[in-house]
């Protein structure tokens, strides 16, 4: 029996010239990137799983793809309680970065400013739109612990949404110190505020009262619940003073350089491994967010490290492709097709082809098909201007 | 305890600059592949097990990384026998890329000329300078059953290494079915030529006398075995007139073209699922492969499509690359540091920089460290060329 030709579920295949697009795009923002004065690294897709679990990376550690000890008796295994599986893939890039700084840290410079774009994989139930593989593009600043890194950061990720084409973003800034101190103002003192946070964190899909709802159902005061979501409907600034000034000072300098923001007293951001500010990048024409980041200082501690300052910001690179035009890159180069009757004409055309090609010309040089139409229309789908009997080409 | 730092066994990081060559590298090969008219796509890392085994991959399906079922209650499915994993990371691309053919059929030209590039994964044992995570490039046409296939992927893949500046290539060339007459005019008819291989395939490692040996062992007549040797040094010609005459089409057309081009009987290419011609590229400074392909036609109709002709051509990403200059694609972007003593005089900065980010040059923008001369160090040593008090600087 034939093998499905499907990919695994919750996977997909990229077909042109959507493959193409994606390079393009990745390579055009890591060029804005690298103009700020970031540098690209790489980390492997396969983890140690004791890297990746007690991240603090949310669900997202239920999420992990784990991988199967190889070489081990797995009976044996499970019988005395082991563990099946010693590795995982990676559920995000900012966990296996920590890693990455720890081990080379004598080799770094300080502060390093760091672009990292590669897969991701979360087992999450599929649906439309969603997939268990997806490319995350993220910039890190190591060793920073101003809201300097905060602001070049913000500055970088919209610079670099404009020159695909995506304009009219805004940042949304929240500080997870603040929304901490609003939650415990209201709420009082909470030893797990996590499930305050997961239900807060649906009020831009939910309404405010179905969220008033779920946390007066979990036990919290409802005068304290209703307070709570007004403050948040004002935006109004609570907490340490020192925090709300540094959350103004983020603000202020992407106000100054024409960049829209605005205080999101409500946004969490799923992740737990978050100490400070925090932002995601909205569009108006969709209902999910673009990009988002923030400040993880100390997650190096974690490998033996000291404690250093960390803040990124990551896009959804899935997302942003959406929103980029096929022609954002200008109309591509002039592609022309040769078709070929035998080898001999084959050969000829290669060599002629030479000179056309490094003119920057892309030239297809295949042999004739038996159904000449069909193979016309094919090469005039993929964008080839012209298709030339091979005997009547001169290059 | 703090976490181990170091990447899982066999895996790697990769540091700047490296990333940012590899990147350079990668965008040049497909820039040639794109100038000759193949299209990129991309597919899973993850695919069904039931994809990877049982793919004629050889030995590299023993190598395949097993991804834990999800949901399932694991003790149950060892009991009654079951499957502890359900997908595998892929071992090559040409599985992957045949399952990718069945499943778009419709959708795509033919021949369909396809560029793929991506990282796969092999749990071979660790050694130094061999990892368990590297990038395969290749390129595959579909649908062409003649030589042209061959023809053209050798010269486009020829190319592409000169581009990033490998010359002095050789194209070493074989076709399987002469590799089997060969073997089985010396050794008589074989139900399992696979283990034949396998010796055959160290020659260019180990001495001929060393295979002999191998091969009598196995119980192979050992003046069988002294006549096949024999006939491979002396670069012989045997098999069906018609095969022999298709080997030397691809030959002649790659000499007339002026690319360095060689018989090899004894290169057999590990893959079970070769059927026709098969290819490596050598590089007298290199005891291993550049490149390596062939062609597997039909592999498409174990999922469930027509047998189509397929042919393809692998370049070894991480063997070109240590094989690239740093400075192979000029000298790159100036890159100038600006140090910044507040957040008035970073944001300040940041708009300034934007004209000359524009106009090319590389402005990274960042906090004076307390440890200046560190930091100007650190700057110099990423290749900054000037390291500027913000205060002086102008844009």
């Amino acid at each position: 029996m034939a093998q499905h030709a499907q990919p695994a579920r919750g996977m997909r295949d990229i077909v042109p010239p959507e493959a193409e697009l994606r390079r393009q795009v990745a390579n055009r923002i890591l060029d804005v990137y690298a103009a700020y004065g970031y540098e690209v690294i790489e980390t492997p897709a396969l983890e140690d799983l004791d890297v990746l679990v007690g991240s603090q990376g949310g669900d997202n550690e239920k999420l992990i793809f784990k991988v199967l000890k190889r070489g081990a008796r797995l009976d044996e295994e499970l019988d005395r309680g082991g563990e099946l599986a010693d590795m995982g893939l990676r559920f995000d890039l900012t966990v296996p970065l920590a890693r990455f700084v720890a081990n080379h840290l004598n080799d770094l410079p300080m502060p390093f400013k760091v672009a990292h774009i590669a897969p991701v994989w979360r087992a999450e139930r599929p649906q439309r739109g969603r997939f268990r593989e997806f490319t995350q593009c993220d910039i890190d600043i190591v060793g920073e612990a101003s809201i300097a890194a905060e602001i070049e950061l913000c500055t970088a990720t919209i610079e670099a949404l404009r020159q695909i084409g995506i304009d009219g973003c805004t940042v949304r800034l929240n500080d997870r110190r603040l929304l901490r101190a609003a939650v415990e103002h209201h709420l009082g003192q909470l030893d797990q505020p996590g499930a305050v946070y997961i239900a807060l964190d649906k009020l831009d899909k939910t309404s405010s009262d179905d969220v008033a709802a779920e946390l007066a159902r979990a036990g919290h005061d409802e005068a304290g619940v209703e307070r709570l979501l007004g403050t948040f409907a004002k935006a109004e600034l609570i907490g340490p003073p020192a925090i709300q000034a540094s959350l103004k000072g983020t603000w202020n300098a992407l106000e100054v350089q024409g960049i829209s923001v605005r205080f999101d007293p409500a946004l969490v951001r799923g992740m737990g491994y978050y100490t400070g500010q925090i932002f995601e990048v909205s569009h108006p024409d969709l209902p999910y967010s673009l990009a988002g980041g923030g400040r993880y200082d100390g997650m190096t501690a974690r490998f033996g490290a000291p404690a250093l300052p960390m803040c990124g910001f990551s896009i959804g690179f899935e997302r942003v492709c959406e929103l980029v035009e096929t022609n954002a890159f200008g109309p591509g180069r002039a592609k022309i097709a040769v078709t070929c009757l035998d080898d001999e004409e084959l050969v000829r055309c290669l060599v002629l082809a030479r000179a056309k090609r490094d003119g920057g010309t892309v030239v297809n040089v295949v042999r004739r098909a038996r159904n000449v139409r069909k193979q016309r229309d094919d090469l005039e789908k993929l964008g080839y201007s012209e298709v030339i009997d091979a005997k009547t080409w001169a290059g």
